[in-house]
């Protein structure tokens, strides 16, 4: 099982997000969770995000970057979901050994991720604390999938990122798959 | 005016913060702005959320660190609060000028930030969400006050890191003051 957790606070206007969404939401045995469809008023369902989360060999956080970070529902679903005992301390194994692929559209293009550009920092400045997220829960993180200039790059370009989202799902599922088998 | 933003998921639980928020609270013109009581559901007014920045020369965002950075309800506060056209981009200069006080409170000790700690990185690679979020607003960020170990430390302490709170907050206030008398 794949469990694609996508954060966009307005999934209706998306629309670097919803290509490449569309890309991959058809691959069999992959789950989207749409928290802000799911959870407008931000009430978590802890117990079945947790669930999708033990059935789920690949975990993929897909979301626009607001704010240099997750969306504030994804970082709610951080706090109240990966729990303590559950996630991570004493006895909190849950996670441990899957793989968590980041998946992330920001605004400006790679030049206003630097020192001299409007956003003052790096884009990878920005990264260990989504890293050490899933790293702190035992999660194997993955090279993530960055789009720059979501709101300016061409559909073509979006539909060609799309393509390799797939297969790295794709590739990523089967390995997993051959590991429990062969494993 | 000072606009103290507070983030405790549960301030009832809270010791190290209640000592650093009490030490404060009662500096003339300074507004605690309690998020996780005021808004228990996520429905941030962000009307007044905005006056109440507009008003002070001063913002300080307190909170225990939850996942590398602030909790939910506060990131969720960014995404709202924090406006294009209000808080940056076109004609978005409301906060340009203010001062930025982060007060922060975390879980481990020093050592656990580092490349061989539990935390893999050391607390500096978390600090650029926090920082650029302010700083793209056009605010001031000051050194932040970070209390690391906050489940261990003493009272005694943390009574000590809330009286150079509380002298920062009001020589930081009187400064400001000075600047709209004379500047």
């Amino acid at each position: 099982m794949i469990d694609l957790v996508f954060a966009h606070p307005y999934p209706k206007r998306s629309r670097a997000n919803r290509i490449l969404l569309n890309a991959v939401r058809d691959i069999s045995n992959l789950d989207v969770r749409s928290l802000y469809d799911i959870y407008p008023d931000f009430g978590i369902d802890v117990e079945s995000e947790q669930a999708a989360l033990l059935s789920a060999k690949l975990v993929v956080w897909q979301h626009p970057l607001y704010w240099y970070t997750a969306p504030g529902l994804m970082k709610h679903w951080f706090d109240k979901v990966l729990a303590r005992g559950w996630a991570y301390g004493e006895g909190g194994s849950a996670l441990h050994g899957k793989l968590c692929q980041w998946v992330v559209t920001t605004g400006g293009d790679q030049e206003a991720y630097s020192a001299t550009g409007m956003h003052a920092f790096n884009f990878e400045s920005f990264v260990p604390v989504m890293r050490q997220t899933a790293e702190f829960c035992g999660m194997k993180w993955l090279e993530p999938i960055v789009v720059h200039n979501a709101h300016r790059v061409s559909d073509k370009e979006l539909h060609a990122v799309g393509r390799d989202y797939r297969k790295k799902l794709i590739s990523l599922a089967t390995e997993a798959q051959e590991l429990v088998v062969h494993g």
